[in-house]
């Protein structure tokens, strides 16, 4: 069965390479059997997190994707080494519907990114997420060229091998949680979501 | 001469027991000599931050604030294990301002805040802010009454503590800082920001 | 086929409570059908790790073990926030031997653990292993009988899930990157291992 | 008054840049006013440290130093993107020693270093330890020569840079909490170490 892939992207710049790299990235696992689906939070119009308000239909959209999705791929610009606030207020409404589902990430970075998807990660392991055990940074001076096409071939094919890992393992982690959801594992972190 | 303190409060609920906090340590801050002021950022209205865009009136008025500030006291929930994406979009708003100032941390979270505040040291120490090398967690379930009312003493004491630290340290920091920049001493860190 | 799951204990006092915790889960987890080792560093005798040394037998014994693991569990204490040295230094000789396995964590902590863990989970994650999305916290004072016996039920059960999501999960990953590297498939992160 | 600058070599490599630019630190601390001395993890035969164990010459000769100190540059390699395990092994013997007293950091990474300082950070903050708000990171590759003279025009500009802010910030942080401790000021964090 086709894994369910969301792709996330956390800038609000016109030109977002990251926004570029995930495209690619979900352009690459619809080739490989997936349906994805792109969240891209210029548009969204997501309001700041706040957990006494009512959700409105902007939030309820996003909920729906969320829900929606087994797997997920972020993209967030590195600010200060850490990740945007728009990509942190978008995981800040959302908890149980992360748990169990696989998160690959892309990182807009001057640096390696490095620390700002630490941060991802561990948000994202809070709600009993699991991540791909690496990530890929993309250098706008490098990278892409005037028009925005990604132009780096090394970085092209880590692209491809995110999609690919991204469905194959996805698929594994979400199929087994599924499973012992529907069972009724006790001694199984899906337990607590039954 | 007066510090300069500024209070962030980084939640949008109504009933923040961070802000509660923040305001005790922005009165005892007060009571030892500094002048304060509070950003309180769910009526700062300040947008999702995008570097392509011209600074609006809101956000050109927390520019000011910050800018005016030579210490800051974040005060931030703790979602997932990191700050609200309210706190990190104010923070991705700044870079050269934070330079040379002392930060202190708050943190509401039924944990102790460690990983949360341990973000928001690594997103000012990315700017050249110096962090006060202890945080101060509020766990609204049993530091707090009904009414909001902060009733820990011992948590009472913390704040007061950090209050005194951040005027002391604050203010140390601070002078060296703008001494070095006066001087244009070539050999410290200072020197970036000439 | 049998999961290999290795346990590795970062502490070096006599009367480990990680060591202990440790010990269940292996024993549930060989419950379960794996088969499990141990790795004690209070009596592996690795020397401290330095990329110019020829490896001595201590060394090429630990080895062994790692190379035979298929998912490891890492127990170690809180020290300062982070993990011991004595696990850091088991950490600095492995890198490759780690690529493509499950890693679950165990931390005794005064509180819970989970800076340690997560500086456990940096290091495994730069060697492309994977973490389960959730560690277990053993706080020697409310868990742990003076004979060291692990009294908290809700901490048994935590450790039997550890036990059981390992030897699912684990089988699971490890048996999907055993695949790939012997298919040579070109674009997945275990073609960096071929 | 001289400060008493303690530099720690987390290195075990016999040829080790981060020792070499540690020990440039040191000269131009001396040459600042400091006293410095130099703590070579590969030569103190400090054992793994176990909480059970009676300390030997070595820890105790360790410890003279680390009290000695009024502030510390530590210079660790990158392995995994942590800290060595020699460098943790050290942070976990002190504690309060460490209080009150401002850090700095090298780091020998084929990267930038910067998760390998975040743990730094992270252990020294755990004990109320100050740190500068900037690091330094070596590259074999490209900041050094065949004998292991450190070349690079900028890296030794950094290097100076960190002495400095080391001597004068140092300086001023342990005087603050020092004559704080003699006050027995209660407010403040140097309250729990009188």
């Amino acid at each position: 069965m086709a894994l369910k892939l969301l792709g996330v992207s956390g800038s609000l710049r016109s030109n977002s390479s990251g926004l570029r790299a995930l495209s690619l990235v979900l352009d690459a696992a619809r080739e490989l059997g997936a349906e994805t689906r792109l969240l891209d939070l210029r548009v969204s119009s997501l309001p700041m997190y706040n957990p006494d308000a009512e959700p409105d239909e902007h939030v309820t959209r996003v909920l729906a994707d969320v829900t929606w999705a087994e797997a997920f791929v972020l993209a967030s610009p590195d600010y200060h080494g850490t990740m945007s606030g728009a990509m942190k207020n978008f995981l800040d409404y959302h908890w149980s519907e992360f748990s169990g589902k696989l998160f690959g990430y892309l990182c807009a970075s001057h640096e390696k990114g490095v620390t700002a998807m630490e941060g991802m990660r561990l948000a994202v392991r809070q709600c009993y997420g699991w991540s791909l055990p690496y990530g890929v940074a993309i250098n706008s001076e490098h990278d892409v060229d005037a028009s925005g096409n990604i132009i780096n071939p090394r970085l092209q094919s880590r692209l491809r091998m995110t999609a690919r890992d991204m469905v194959v393992y996805g698929s594994l982690l979400h199929g087994q949680f599924t499973e012992d959801l529907a069972k009724n594992i006790p001694e199984t972190f899906a337990a607590r979501y039954g």
